[in-house]
């Protein structure tokens, strides 16, 4: 099948510059050091993909993710980075599973829910889930007192992952990681578990990088000179020209729009609706033409769609299910 | 099941509500008056509802929505109001399908893909599809030539629906609507098919209306003081709580993010990530609570999800599958 004759909008992945994007990371962090983020691909296929790489342990962001990965047989260590308040799903799995806890109540959720191995989750200056890190000592010693094994820490530096600027990002990840470090100390246990893909190279504090977008990547990680080059992209189809403008079928429901409007090669993108992009294209396309759309945020951009097609050139390698989606 | 038994998030329509809209909606534009647009609810079930409210015609986006209405045997009349170039599967419904055609290049999809009725689709201002006004005679009489059938006209004015000014709404719509009814001489035909829910009131040109948002709304939608309530929310569950914010499980994957953020009531929100909605909430909540997050965008938050839950107060009385998702 080439890519001509794909329904569109399609998720297209470059089976190549995937395979590039997963050897630049297993080379920097391999094996246990790098925990993949399944948040970015919600694909079990991916995830496979990155055990073969040399990763085992996977980070996962809701229940639905750790379900498929236990189903799927990449049950050996997952991280649940997130916090819940019935675990009862997690504890019925068949894996090796960890779960972030951050209050009394969540660690509550964790004992009575069968979970058996937690990490205080620490907050490292991202104004979202994670203890202050004064805390995270006695959250320890309460999680220990109701069963609970303590594997160590978790503090993600979401705040900083995004800077531009590289030595900006290196003072504020050392800075976040001070405070995940004095929180690791009053906790104990082997793990201690953050970053990102723009960090991944610079966390020098953690045991274990939790990095996801750099399998794929989107315009918004590609501004940062990372090793990781843009794999993901929509297919589109040109509906409707003139003068002015071009339309194509790729729209608000094929793309994540919080990190802003995507990117087409040669053309400058006006705004999108449901259903469709309105571009400047530089030059002139034809009706039926078919283009590229570069998504500005990974994540819920993949959320939308039921499928990647990895691609090769023009030739459509696979179908690969993103079958991790919903909660 | 009540409201606290659902896994959060989850996308909640308030059953009174709804039905309020629709009521309110088949009052005004009573039977074939009105064709709802079901792009913003992508659901067969609620399609269901609107026929029951003497609708038994529909708008759709995707050739994917045509397919599920046809399967449900709503197939009396069925508009897609979009450009194709593979006409293919429309060719194959088991229905009455009308599409929308602005250019040789759409009308030949049309008559080589088995389709047997075309709507022209005129720029009334919007700088989407839709050809220039003056274009519509020319089209028309290519597509009779192809042995096409052409209905009449469609236009969407969707650069003016959501205007908050009603004097200025009602300005832009005749100026739109002017250049619909030039096309529409031009091309003959009983269909002139325009408006949204915005302008359901105040378009008198169109024949037909196609509104969709009213049945759900969103906080865009609900600044414009119509007669329409806000019946869909997001259920989400407050996992973290601190002196300053509390976080809780609704973000970027629950939620359309081109309008802006999300509303709660009785707080500030600050950001969404992915799983997450940082918020200052005015009383303090405790981690654990249930919150209502209101959408800015309707259509583009239901795609996310694969269920309504309807609810009556606290009880959930049905889950209605969201099963036009996709394309």
């Amino acid at each position: 099948m080439r890519l001509a004759d794909l329904q569109t909008p399609a998720l297209i992945v470059d089976a190549e510059r995937l395979e590039a994007n997963l050897l630049a990371m297993s080379t920097a962090l391999p094996g246990e050091r790098m925990r993949p983020h399944v948040k970015a691909h919600k694909s079990t296929a991916l995830a496979q993909r990155q055990a073969a790489h040399g990763h085992q342990s996977f980070t996962c962001a809701t229940i639905r993710e750790m379900e498929g990965l236990a189903a799927a047989g990449l049950g050996d260590d997952l991280l649940l980075a997130n916090e819940v308040l019935d675990a009862r799903r997690l504890g019925a799995l068949d894996a090796r599973v960890t779960v972030a806890v951050d209050s009394p109540e969540t660690i509550e959720a964790a004992a009575v829910g069968g979970v058996r191995e937690v990490l205080i989750d620490v907050n490292v200056g991202l104004p979202r889930c994670g203890c202050a890190p004064e805390e995270a000592g006695g959250l320890a010693e309460r999680a220990r007192s109701r069963g609970l094994s303590v594997r160590g820490v978790m503090g993600y530096e979401g705040h900083v992952v995004g800077n531009p600027d590289r030595s900006e990002r290196e003072r504020e990840v050392a800075a976040s990681m001070e405070k995940l470090s004095a929180a690791h100390r009053d906790v104990g246990g082997d793990v201690v578990s953050a970053g990102g893909t723009g960090t991944y190279d610079i966390n020098h504090v953690a045991s274990e990088i939790q990095a996801g977008s750099y399998a794929l990547m989107d315009t918004a990680y590609a501004a940062l000179g990372l090793p990781f080059v843009p794999a993901l992209s929509v297919l589109a189809t040109v509906l409707s020209v003139n003068a002015r403008y071009a339309v194509a079928d790729c729209g608000l429901k094929a793309l994540g729009m919080d990190h802003g409007a995507p990117t087409i090669d040669a053309a400058k993108v006006w705004f999108c609706s449901d259903e469709h992009v309105t571009f400047a294209p530089e030059p002139q396309l034809r009706v039926g033409d078919r283009i590229r759309v570069w998504p500005a945020h990974v994540d819920p951009t993949v959320a939308y769609h039921e499928y990647f097609h990895v691609a090769s050139g023009d030739e459509v390698l696979e179908r690969l299910p993103i079958d991790l989606r919903g909660w």
